[in-house]
Protein backbone atom coordinates (compact mmCIF):
# COMPACT_ATOMS: atom_id res chain seq x y z
CA UNK A 1 0.00 0.00 0.00
CA UNK A 2 1.28 3.50 -0.93
CA UNK A 3 1.51 5.74 2.08
CA UNK A 4 0.41 9.44 0.91
CA UNK A 5 3.76 12.13 0.78
CA UNK A 6 3.51 15.76 -0.16
CA UNK A 7 6.39 13.95 -2.83
CA UNK A 8 4.41 12.21 -4.42
CA UNK A 9 0.86 12.30 -6.97
CA UNK A 10 -1.21 9.14 -6.42
CA UNK A 11 -3.49 10.35 -9.44
CA UNK A 12 -2.92 12.92 -12.22
CA UNK A 13 -4.86 15.48 -13.01
CA UNK A 14 -7.05 13.18 -15.85
CA UNK A 15 -7.89 10.92 -13.15
CA UNK A 16 -8.99 13.35 -10.55
CA UNK A 17 -10.99 15.28 -13.37
CA UNK A 18 -12.90 11.87 -13.80
CA UNK A 19 -13.21 11.19 -10.38
CA UNK A 20 -14.90 14.31 -9.42
CA UNK A 21 -16.95 13.39 -12.57
CA UNK A 22 -18.15 10.15 -11.63
CA UNK A 23 -18.96 11.86 -7.83
CA UNK A 24 -20.74 14.61 -9.14
CA UNK A 25 -22.74 13.70 -12.26
CA UNK A 26 -25.41 16.19 -11.85
CA UNK A 27 -23.13 19.11 -12.58
CA UNK A 28 -23.49 19.94 -16.79
CA UNK A 29 -20.25 18.96 -17.93
CA UNK A 30 -19.60 22.50 -19.74
CA UNK A 31 -20.28 23.81 -16.18
CA UNK A 32 -17.26 21.75 -14.31
CA UNK A 33 -14.52 23.38 -13.31
CA UNK A 34 -10.66 21.57 -15.03
CA UNK A 35 -7.60 20.49 -13.66
CA UNK A 36 -5.19 22.59 -15.36
CA UNK A 37 -2.32 20.65 -13.85
CA UNK A 38 -1.31 18.84 -11.08
CA UNK A 39 2.40 18.24 -9.32
CA UNK A 40 3.59 16.97 -6.23
CA UNK A 41 2.41 19.76 -3.37
CA UNK A 42 0.56 21.96 -6.06
CA UNK A 43 -3.13 21.61 -8.33
CA UNK A 44 -3.86 24.24 -10.84
CA UNK A 45 -8.01 24.18 -11.37
CA UNK A 46 -9.81 26.99 -13.95
CA UNK A 47 -13.04 27.93 -14.25
CA UNK A 48 -15.25 30.29 -16.45
CA UNK A 49 -17.81 32.03 -14.93
CA UNK A 50 -21.33 32.50 -16.64
CA UNK A 51 -23.94 34.82 -15.30
CA UNK A 52 -25.32 32.75 -12.80
CA UNK A 53 -22.41 33.46 -10.71
CA UNK A 54 -22.11 37.02 -10.62
CA UNK A 55 -23.30 39.43 -8.54
CA UNK A 56 -24.44 43.16 -9.06
CA UNK A 57 -22.45 45.24 -10.30
CA UNK A 58 -21.37 42.16 -12.52
CA UNK A 59 -18.60 40.97 -10.79
CA UNK A 60 -18.14 36.80 -9.29
CA UNK A 61 -20.30 36.07 -6.42
CA UNK A 62 -18.47 35.59 -3.34
CA UNK A 63 -20.26 31.87 -2.47
CA UNK A 64 -18.57 31.00 -6.31
CA UNK A 65 -14.92 31.74 -5.38
CA UNK A 66 -15.88 29.98 -1.61
CA UNK A 67 -16.89 26.74 -4.24
CA UNK A 68 -14.19 26.76 -6.39
CA UNK A 69 -11.30 26.98 -3.51
CA UNK A 70 -13.80 24.17 -1.67
CA UNK A 71 -12.94 21.71 -5.23
CA UNK A 72 -9.53 22.52 -6.01
CA UNK A 73 -8.81 21.72 -2.64
CA UNK A 74 -10.48 18.72 -3.15
CA UNK A 75 -8.92 18.18 -6.00
CA UNK A 76 -5.29 18.90 -4.31
CA UNK A 77 -6.39 15.71 -1.46
CA UNK A 78 -7.76 13.65 -3.97
CA UNK A 79 -4.59 13.88 -6.14
CA UNK A 80 -2.63 12.98 -3.07
CA UNK A 81 -4.38 10.38 -0.92
CA UNK A 82 -5.79 9.20 -4.15
CA UNK A 83 -9.43 7.69 -4.84
CA UNK A 84 -10.49 5.57 -2.10
CA UNK A 85 -10.37 7.80 0.42
CA UNK A 86 -13.52 9.84 1.62
CA UNK A 87 -12.31 13.23 2.50
CA UNK A 88 -15.03 16.09 3.63
CA UNK A 89 -13.99 19.82 4.22
CA UNK A 90 -14.06 20.64 7.58
CA UNK A 91 -13.18 24.14 7.65
CA UNK A 92 -12.42 27.63 5.36
CA UNK A 93 -11.29 30.66 5.25
CA UNK A 94 -11.49 33.15 2.54
CA UNK A 95 -10.13 36.69 2.48
CA UNK A 96 -12.09 38.73 -0.78
CA UNK A 97 -8.90 40.41 -1.60
CA UNK A 98 -10.30 42.45 -4.35
CA UNK A 99 -13.62 42.66 -7.30
CA UNK A 100 -13.38 39.52 -9.32
CA UNK A 101 -14.50 40.42 -12.80
CA UNK A 102 -15.60 38.05 -14.91
CA UNK A 103 -12.79 36.51 -16.70
CA UNK A 104 -11.60 32.86 -16.42
CA UNK A 105 -10.79 32.26 -13.25
CA UNK A 106 -7.72 30.40 -11.81
CA UNK A 107 -6.59 28.75 -8.58
CA UNK A 108 -4.02 27.50 -7.61
CA UNK A 109 -4.12 25.21 -4.48
CA UNK A 110 -1.04 24.31 -2.32
CA UNK A 111 -0.18 21.67 0.36
CA UNK A 112 0.64 22.94 3.61
CA UNK A 113 -0.32 19.90 5.49
CA UNK A 114 -0.52 16.57 4.80
CA UNK A 115 -1.63 14.87 8.04
CA UNK A 116 -3.16 11.57 8.56
CA UNK A 117 -6.10 12.65 8.96
CA UNK A 118 -5.81 16.67 8.79
CA UNK A 119 -4.79 18.17 5.13
CA UNK A 120 -4.01 21.58 5.11
CA UNK A 121 -4.06 23.77 1.94
CA UNK A 122 -3.78 27.51 0.95
CA UNK A 123 -5.56 28.52 -2.16
CA UNK A 124 -5.27 31.60 -4.09
CA UNK A 125 -7.75 32.63 -6.72
CA UNK A 126 -6.66 35.11 -9.59
CA UNK A 127 -7.37 36.59 -12.85
CA UNK A 128 -4.95 39.23 -14.08
CA UNK A 129 -2.16 37.17 -12.50
CA UNK A 130 -1.01 35.15 -10.01
CA UNK A 131 0.47 38.43 -7.97
CA UNK A 132 -2.65 39.91 -7.45
CA UNK A 133 -5.06 37.45 -5.91
CA UNK A 134 -8.91 38.17 -5.55
CA UNK A 135 -9.37 35.89 -2.87
CA UNK A 136 -7.01 34.33 -0.65
CA UNK A 137 -8.09 31.17 1.43
CA UNK A 138 -7.50 28.17 3.85
CA UNK A 139 -8.91 24.83 3.39
CA UNK A 140 -8.79 22.18 5.72
CA UNK A 141 -10.14 18.37 4.93
CA UNK A 142 -10.93 15.63 7.67
CA UNK A 143 -10.00 12.46 5.88
CA UNK A 144 -12.42 9.93 8.06
CA UNK B 1 -30.59 60.74 8.75
CA UNK B 2 -30.67 57.67 10.84
CA UNK B 3 -27.36 56.35 12.54
CA UNK B 4 -26.55 52.19 11.80
CA UNK B 5 -27.50 51.20 15.59
CA UNK B 6 -27.43 47.45 16.61
CA UNK B 7 -30.21 47.99 18.47
CA UNK B 8 -32.49 49.28 15.44
CA UNK B 9 -33.63 47.60 12.30
CA UNK B 10 -33.52 49.95 9.71
CA UNK B 11 -35.54 47.44 7.03
CA UNK B 12 -38.03 44.77 8.20
CA UNK B 13 -37.55 41.16 7.07
CA UNK B 14 -39.70 41.51 4.08
CA UNK B 15 -38.43 44.42 3.09
CA UNK B 16 -35.15 43.22 2.94
CA UNK B 17 -36.11 39.65 0.82
CA UNK B 18 -37.61 42.38 -2.04
CA UNK B 19 -34.03 43.74 -1.78
CA UNK B 20 -32.52 41.08 -2.20
CA UNK B 21 -34.95 39.49 -4.35
CA UNK B 22 -34.81 42.71 -6.82
CA UNK B 23 -30.57 42.53 -6.47
CA UNK B 24 -30.64 38.99 -7.78
CA UNK B 25 -33.48 38.47 -10.36
CA UNK B 26 -31.62 35.74 -11.79
CA UNK B 27 -32.20 33.23 -8.85
CA UNK B 28 -35.94 31.72 -9.64
CA UNK B 29 -38.35 32.44 -6.85
CA UNK B 30 -38.57 29.32 -5.52
CA UNK B 31 -34.76 28.57 -5.12
CA UNK B 32 -34.73 31.54 -2.89
CA UNK B 33 -33.59 31.43 0.76
CA UNK B 34 -36.06 33.67 2.91
CA UNK B 35 -35.94 35.50 5.80
CA UNK B 36 -37.99 34.32 9.01
CA UNK B 37 -37.70 36.90 11.48
CA UNK B 38 -35.38 39.70 11.51
CA UNK B 39 -34.89 41.39 15.13
CA UNK B 40 -32.06 44.26 16.54
CA UNK B 41 -29.02 42.45 16.59
CA UNK B 42 -30.47 39.32 14.62
CA UNK B 43 -31.96 37.47 11.59
CA UNK B 44 -33.08 34.13 10.35
CA UNK B 45 -33.29 32.80 7.03
CA UNK B 46 -34.46 29.48 6.06
CA UNK B 47 -34.11 27.50 3.08
CA UNK B 48 -34.84 23.88 1.63
CA UNK B 49 -32.02 22.22 -0.13
CA UNK B 50 -32.61 20.55 -3.48
CA UNK B 51 -30.92 18.00 -5.89
CA UNK B 52 -28.41 20.39 -7.04
CA UNK B 53 -26.84 21.02 -3.35
CA UNK B 54 -26.18 17.81 -2.48
CA UNK B 55 -23.03 15.97 -2.30
CA UNK B 56 -22.09 12.13 -2.62
CA UNK B 57 -23.53 10.27 0.31
CA UNK B 58 -27.03 12.50 -0.08
CA UNK B 59 -25.76 15.45 2.14
CA UNK B 60 -26.13 19.11 2.03
CA UNK B 61 -22.54 20.41 0.54
CA UNK B 62 -19.90 23.14 1.90
CA UNK B 63 -20.50 25.06 -0.93
CA UNK B 64 -24.27 25.63 -0.49
CA UNK B 65 -23.76 25.74 3.42
CA UNK B 66 -20.93 28.96 2.73
CA UNK B 67 -23.54 30.67 0.62
CA UNK B 68 -26.29 30.49 2.97
CA UNK B 69 -24.43 31.99 5.47
CA UNK B 70 -22.97 34.52 3.35
CA UNK B 71 -26.97 35.32 2.29
CA UNK B 72 -27.89 34.94 6.09
CA UNK B 73 -24.64 38.10 6.83
CA UNK B 74 -26.01 39.74 4.15
CA UNK B 75 -29.59 39.94 4.99
CA UNK B 76 -28.32 41.01 8.98
CA UNK B 77 -26.06 43.92 7.26
CA UNK B 78 -28.91 44.85 5.01
CA UNK B 79 -31.67 45.15 7.92
CA UNK B 80 -29.02 47.21 10.00
CA UNK B 81 -27.30 49.78 7.41
CA UNK B 82 -30.66 50.09 5.34
CA UNK B 83 -31.25 49.57 1.58
CA UNK B 84 -28.57 52.59 0.30
CA UNK B 85 -25.34 50.92 1.04
CA UNK B 86 -23.30 48.84 -0.74
CA UNK B 87 -21.90 45.88 1.06
CA UNK B 88 -18.98 43.64 -0.10
CA UNK B 89 -18.04 40.48 2.02
CA UNK B 90 -14.47 40.88 3.11
CA UNK B 91 -13.76 37.52 5.29
CA UNK B 92 -16.16 34.44 5.69
CA UNK B 93 -14.48 31.63 7.65
CA UNK B 94 -16.84 28.60 8.41
CA UNK B 95 -16.10 25.33 10.18
CA UNK B 96 -18.35 22.59 9.37
CA UNK B 97 -19.34 20.52 12.69
CA UNK B 98 -21.45 17.38 11.28
CA UNK B 99 -23.11 16.04 8.37
CA UNK B 100 -25.68 18.10 7.36
CA UNK B 101 -28.91 15.73 6.10
CA UNK B 102 -31.15 17.28 3.01
CA UNK B 103 -33.92 19.08 5.25
CA UNK B 104 -35.18 22.73 6.02
CA UNK B 105 -31.87 24.42 6.96
CA UNK B 106 -32.11 27.39 9.48
CA UNK B 107 -29.69 29.53 9.59
CA UNK B 108 -29.30 32.01 12.53
CA UNK B 109 -27.51 35.32 12.28
CA UNK B 110 -26.08 37.88 15.00
CA UNK B 111 -24.30 40.68 15.16
CA UNK B 112 -20.92 40.89 16.53
CA UNK B 113 -19.80 44.11 15.71
CA UNK B 114 -21.77 47.06 13.45
CA UNK B 115 -18.69 49.66 13.00
CA UNK B 116 -18.67 52.28 10.57
CA UNK B 117 -17.14 50.22 8.05
CA UNK B 118 -16.47 46.70 9.04
CA UNK B 119 -19.28 44.57 10.07
CA UNK B 120 -18.55 40.88 11.47
CA UNK B 121 -21.77 38.70 12.57
CA UNK B 122 -21.65 34.89 13.49
CA UNK B 123 -23.92 32.45 11.90
CA UNK B 124 -24.93 28.93 12.76
CA UNK B 125 -26.57 26.79 10.77
CA UNK B 126 -28.67 23.72 11.81
CA UNK B 127 -31.60 21.61 10.82
CA UNK B 128 -32.53 19.46 13.78
CA UNK B 129 -32.10 22.39 16.75
CA UNK B 130 -30.18 25.44 17.32
CA UNK B 131 -27.88 23.41 20.02
CA UNK B 132 -27.00 20.67 17.59
CA UNK B 133 -25.47 23.21 14.77
CA UNK B 134 -24.37 21.54 11.52
CA UNK B 135 -22.01 24.53 10.77
CA UNK B 136 -20.38 27.31 12.35
CA UNK B 137 -19.43 30.94 10.47
CA UNK B 138 -17.75 34.23 11.14
CA UNK B 139 -18.77 36.48 8.54
CA UNK B 140 -17.01 39.80 7.92
CA UNK B 141 -18.77 42.78 5.47
CA UNK B 142 -17.30 45.76 4.37
CA UNK B 143 -19.37 49.19 3.88
CA UNK B 144 -17.11 50.75 1.34
CA UNK C 1 -13.22 3.21 30.24
CA UNK C 2 -16.01 6.46 30.07
CA UNK C 3 -16.26 7.75 26.15
CA UNK C 4 -15.89 11.40 25.49
CA UNK C 5 -19.25 13.03 25.30
CA UNK C 6 -20.55 16.98 25.10
CA UNK C 7 -23.20 15.33 28.19
CA UNK C 8 -20.68 14.63 31.08
CA UNK C 9 -17.54 16.35 32.37
CA UNK C 10 -14.47 14.17 32.79
CA UNK C 11 -12.79 16.65 35.41
CA UNK C 12 -14.18 19.23 36.88
CA UNK C 13 -13.01 22.98 37.51
CA UNK C 14 -10.68 22.44 39.69
CA UNK C 15 -8.89 19.21 38.21
CA UNK C 16 -8.51 21.51 35.08
CA UNK C 17 -6.99 24.10 37.03
CA UNK C 18 -4.57 21.83 38.54
CA UNK C 19 -3.57 19.79 35.30
CA UNK C 20 -3.29 22.88 33.44
CA UNK C 21 -0.94 24.32 36.59
CA UNK C 22 1.39 20.99 37.04
CA UNK C 23 1.42 21.14 32.91
CA UNK C 24 2.97 24.86 32.87
CA UNK C 25 4.96 24.91 35.79
CA UNK C 26 6.53 28.26 34.85
CA UNK C 27 3.73 30.16 34.71
CA UNK C 28 3.90 32.18 38.02
CA UNK C 29 0.85 31.26 39.97
CA UNK C 30 -0.41 35.01 40.37
CA UNK C 31 -0.39 35.13 36.84
CA UNK C 32 -2.67 32.65 35.84
CA UNK C 33 -6.07 32.61 34.02
CA UNK C 34 -8.71 30.10 36.18
CA UNK C 35 -11.56 28.64 35.50
CA UNK C 36 -14.64 30.00 37.05
CA UNK C 37 -17.11 27.44 36.16
CA UNK C 38 -17.02 24.26 33.88
CA UNK C 39 -20.14 22.53 32.92
CA UNK C 40 -21.16 20.16 30.40
CA UNK C 41 -20.44 21.79 26.72
CA UNK C 42 -19.21 25.12 28.71
CA UNK C 43 -16.21 26.39 30.56
CA UNK C 44 -15.54 29.83 31.71
CA UNK C 45 -12.36 31.52 32.44
CA UNK C 46 -10.99 34.71 34.25
CA UNK C 47 -7.82 36.84 34.26
CA UNK C 48 -6.66 40.01 35.16
CA UNK C 49 -4.64 41.62 32.54
CA UNK C 50 -1.07 43.74 33.77
CA UNK C 51 0.94 45.94 32.11
CA UNK C 52 2.81 43.64 30.13
CA UNK C 53 -0.70 42.74 28.29
CA UNK C 54 -1.51 46.12 26.97
CA UNK C 55 -0.68 47.70 24.23
CA UNK C 56 0.04 51.76 23.63
CA UNK C 57 -3.39 53.30 24.13
CA UNK C 58 -3.67 51.09 28.00
CA UNK C 59 -5.98 48.50 25.91
CA UNK C 60 -5.21 45.04 26.32
CA UNK C 61 -3.20 43.47 22.95
CA UNK C 62 -4.44 40.74 20.60
CA UNK C 63 -1.73 38.28 21.51
CA UNK C 64 -3.08 38.33 25.01
CA UNK C 65 -7.00 38.13 24.25
CA UNK C 66 -5.49 35.26 21.33
CA UNK C 67 -3.44 33.47 24.42
CA UNK C 68 -6.67 33.64 26.75
CA UNK C 69 -9.29 31.72 23.58
CA UNK C 70 -6.43 29.36 23.39
CA UNK C 71 -6.25 28.93 26.94
CA UNK C 72 -10.09 28.43 27.87
CA UNK C 73 -10.51 26.12 24.55
CA UNK C 74 -7.80 23.93 26.10
CA UNK C 75 -9.53 23.76 29.34
CA UNK C 76 -13.12 23.04 27.80
CA UNK C 77 -11.59 20.01 25.65
CA UNK C 78 -9.41 18.35 28.67
CA UNK C 79 -12.74 19.12 30.95
CA UNK C 80 -14.22 16.93 28.23
CA UNK C 81 -11.55 14.14 27.33
CA UNK C 82 -9.66 13.91 30.50
CA UNK C 83 -5.86 14.44 31.77
CA UNK C 84 -4.77 11.23 30.02
CA UNK C 85 -5.33 12.65 26.51
CA UNK C 86 -2.51 15.05 24.75
CA UNK C 87 -4.32 17.48 22.14
CA UNK C 88 -2.83 20.33 20.74
CA UNK C 89 -4.25 23.27 18.99
CA UNK C 90 -4.69 22.78 14.98
CA UNK C 91 -6.11 26.25 13.93
CA UNK C 92 -7.60 29.37 15.44
CA UNK C 93 -9.74 32.35 14.50
CA UNK C 94 -10.10 35.47 16.44
CA UNK C 95 -11.95 38.18 15.51
CA UNK C 96 -11.61 41.60 17.63
CA UNK C 97 -14.89 43.56 18.00
CA UNK C 98 -14.06 46.60 20.10
CA UNK C 99 -11.29 47.99 22.02
CA UNK C 100 -10.75 46.32 25.32
CA UNK C 101 -10.56 48.14 28.27
CA UNK C 102 -7.84 46.65 31.02
CA UNK C 103 -10.63 45.31 33.50
CA UNK C 104 -10.92 41.59 34.60
CA UNK C 105 -11.78 39.42 31.35
CA UNK C 106 -13.95 36.52 30.87
CA UNK C 107 -13.79 34.41 28.09
CA UNK C 108 -16.49 31.79 27.60
CA UNK C 109 -15.67 28.37 25.27
CA UNK C 110 -18.43 26.62 24.58
CA UNK C 111 -18.49 23.31 22.92
CA UNK C 112 -19.31 23.27 18.67
CA UNK C 113 -18.11 19.62 17.96
CA UNK C 114 -16.59 16.62 19.88
CA UNK C 115 -15.57 14.44 17.31
CA UNK C 116 -13.42 11.49 18.03
CA UNK C 117 -10.52 13.51 16.53
CA UNK C 118 -11.18 17.11 16.29
CA UNK C 119 -12.79 19.29 18.93
CA UNK C 120 -14.32 23.07 17.80
CA UNK C 121 -15.48 25.41 20.31
CA UNK C 122 -16.68 28.93 19.89
CA UNK C 123 -14.80 31.71 22.79
CA UNK C 124 -16.41 34.92 23.70
CA UNK C 125 -14.22 37.31 25.54
CA UNK C 126 -15.96 39.96 26.88
CA UNK C 127 -15.12 43.03 30.12
CA UNK C 128 -18.92 44.53 30.60
CA UNK C 129 -20.92 42.20 30.01
CA UNK C 130 -21.68 39.12 28.01
CA UNK C 131 -23.56 40.79 25.51
CA UNK C 132 -20.23 43.35 24.49
CA UNK C 133 -17.94 40.76 23.21
CA UNK C 134 -14.47 42.44 22.68
CA UNK C 135 -13.48 39.02 20.89
CA UNK C 136 -14.70 35.87 19.55
CA UNK C 137 -12.62 33.54 18.58
CA UNK C 138 -13.10 29.28 16.94
CA UNK C 139 -10.64 27.30 18.33
CA UNK C 140 -9.54 23.61 17.02
CA UNK C 141 -7.76 21.29 19.11
CA UNK C 142 -6.52 17.49 17.14
CA UNK C 143 -6.07 15.22 20.07
CA UNK C 144 -3.10 12.67 18.42
CA UNK D 1 1.68 63.47 0.66
CA UNK D 2 2.69 60.23 0.23
CA UNK D 3 -0.03 57.51 -0.89
CA UNK D 4 0.69 54.05 0.84
CA UNK D 5 1.23 51.76 -2.06
CA UNK D 6 2.41 48.01 -2.61
CA UNK D 7 5.56 48.82 -3.78
CA UNK D 8 6.90 51.45 -1.97
CA UNK D 9 8.24 51.37 1.83
CA UNK D 10 7.25 54.49 4.13
CA UNK D 11 9.66 53.19 6.49
CA UNK D 12 12.75 50.96 6.12
CA UNK D 13 13.38 47.94 8.58
CA UNK D 14 15.51 49.72 11.35
CA UNK D 15 12.56 52.72 11.28
CA UNK D 16 9.93 49.95 11.99
CA UNK D 17 11.84 48.24 14.85
CA UNK D 18 12.92 51.85 16.29
CA UNK D 19 8.89 52.76 15.94
CA UNK D 20 8.04 49.41 17.66
CA UNK D 21 10.72 49.43 20.43
CA UNK D 22 9.14 53.16 21.14
CA UNK D 23 5.61 52.15 21.07
CA UNK D 24 6.19 49.00 23.34
CA UNK D 25 8.68 50.25 25.98
CA UNK D 26 8.26 47.44 28.47
CA UNK D 27 9.41 44.55 26.31
CA UNK D 28 12.95 44.10 27.34
CA UNK D 29 15.57 44.64 24.16
CA UNK D 30 16.96 40.96 24.27
CA UNK D 31 13.07 39.71 23.98
CA UNK D 32 12.27 41.27 20.96
CA UNK D 33 11.35 40.20 17.63
CA UNK D 34 13.58 41.63 14.86
CA UNK D 35 13.09 42.88 11.08
CA UNK D 36 15.37 40.99 9.41
CA UNK D 37 14.69 42.17 5.94
CA UNK D 38 11.99 44.50 4.33
CA UNK D 39 11.38 44.99 0.36
CA UNK D 40 8.00 46.35 -1.34
CA UNK D 41 5.22 43.43 -0.60
CA UNK D 42 7.31 41.49 2.17
CA UNK D 43 8.97 42.03 5.66
CA UNK D 44 11.00 38.95 7.70
CA UNK D 45 11.09 38.98 11.41
CA UNK D 46 13.59 36.45 13.25
CA UNK D 47 12.52 35.63 16.60
CA UNK D 48 14.63 33.41 19.25
CA UNK D 49 12.26 31.62 21.87
CA UNK D 50 13.08 30.97 25.41
CA UNK D 51 11.83 29.11 27.72
CA UNK D 52 8.73 31.39 28.36
CA UNK D 53 7.60 30.63 24.76
CA UNK D 54 7.36 26.69 25.34
CA UNK D 55 4.76 24.45 26.18
CA UNK D 56 5.15 21.08 27.68
CA UNK D 57 7.26 18.44 25.28
CA UNK D 58 9.60 21.48 24.70
CA UNK D 59 8.00 22.78 21.91
CA UNK D 60 7.48 26.40 20.84
CA UNK D 61 3.43 27.20 22.01
CA UNK D 62 0.49 28.60 20.13
CA UNK D 63 0.26 31.80 21.51
CA UNK D 64 3.87 32.64 20.91
CA UNK D 65 3.39 31.78 16.74
CA UNK D 66 0.51 33.70 17.23
CA UNK D 67 1.99 36.74 18.73
CA UNK D 68 5.05 36.86 16.13
CA UNK D 69 2.32 36.48 13.18
CA UNK D 70 0.44 39.64 14.56
CA UNK D 71 3.73 41.40 15.41
CA UNK D 72 5.17 40.12 11.57
CA UNK D 73 2.24 41.71 10.57
CA UNK D 74 1.85 45.00 11.96
CA UNK D 75 5.73 45.70 10.40
CA UNK D 76 4.53 44.83 7.23
CA UNK D 77 1.94 47.66 7.68
CA UNK D 78 4.33 50.16 9.33
CA UNK D 79 6.53 49.84 6.58
CA UNK D 80 4.09 50.48 3.94
CA UNK D 81 1.37 52.88 5.80
CA UNK D 82 4.32 54.74 7.59
CA UNK D 83 4.87 55.65 11.45
CA UNK D 84 1.82 58.30 11.71
CA UNK D 85 -1.21 56.14 11.49
CA UNK D 86 -2.89 54.08 14.30
CA UNK D 87 -3.61 50.25 13.20
CA UNK D 88 -5.05 47.61 15.31
CA UNK D 89 -5.38 43.86 14.44
CA UNK D 90 -9.10 43.28 13.44
CA UNK D 91 -8.83 39.08 12.54
CA UNK D 92 -6.41 36.73 12.45
CA UNK D 93 -6.65 33.13 11.67
CA UNK D 94 -3.86 30.63 12.01
CA UNK D 95 -3.26 26.96 11.24
CA UNK D 96 -0.46 24.88 13.23
CA UNK D 97 0.84 22.55 10.48
CA UNK D 98 3.51 21.08 12.66
CA UNK D 99 5.09 20.73 15.49
CA UNK D 100 7.27 23.71 16.16
CA UNK D 101 11.01 23.24 18.17
CA UNK D 102 12.69 25.28 19.88
CA UNK D 103 14.73 26.98 17.63
CA UNK D 104 15.30 30.54 16.01
CA UNK D 105 11.66 31.03 14.30
CA UNK D 106 11.28 33.35 11.04
CA UNK D 107 8.32 34.88 10.33
CA UNK D 108 7.75 36.32 6.08
CA UNK D 109 4.90 38.22 6.20
CA UNK D 110 3.73 39.04 2.52
CA UNK D 111 0.80 41.81 1.59
CA UNK D 112 -2.09 40.68 0.27
CA UNK D 113 -3.93 43.45 -0.30
CA UNK D 114 -3.57 47.12 0.73
CA UNK D 115 -6.68 49.24 0.88
CA UNK D 116 -7.31 52.34 2.55
CA UNK D 117 -9.08 50.96 5.38
CA UNK D 118 -8.18 46.96 5.52
CA UNK D 119 -4.60 45.55 5.02
CA UNK D 120 -4.52 42.04 4.65
CA UNK D 121 -1.29 40.03 5.20
CA UNK D 122 -0.54 35.74 4.73
CA UNK D 123 2.42 34.74 7.46
CA UNK D 124 4.02 31.76 7.12
CA UNK D 125 6.45 30.44 9.96
CA UNK D 126 9.39 28.63 9.93
CA UNK D 127 12.57 26.90 11.29
CA UNK D 128 13.73 24.25 8.96
CA UNK D 129 13.06 26.13 5.93
CA UNK D 130 10.10 28.42 4.26
CA UNK D 131 9.01 25.16 2.21
CA UNK D 132 8.26 23.44 5.70
CA UNK D 133 6.28 26.00 7.36
CA UNK D 134 5.14 25.66 11.05
CA UNK D 135 2.53 27.75 10.82
CA UNK D 136 0.62 29.73 8.26
CA UNK D 137 -1.89 32.75 9.44
CA UNK D 138 -4.01 35.73 8.04
CA UNK D 139 -3.87 39.05 9.85
CA UNK D 140 -6.33 41.69 8.77
CA UNK D 141 -5.49 45.13 9.62
CA UNK D 142 -7.58 47.99 10.37
CA UNK D 143 -6.44 51.74 9.78
CA UNK D 144 -9.24 53.45 11.40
Amino acid sequence: MTVPSADTLLMDAAEVDAFIAAAFPEVPDDRRSRIASARPGHVRMTMMPDASHLRPGGIVSGPTQMALADHVAYALVLAHIGPVAMAVTSALTVHFLRACPPMLLTADARLLRLGKRLIVSDVQIWTDGPDRPVAQASVTYIVP
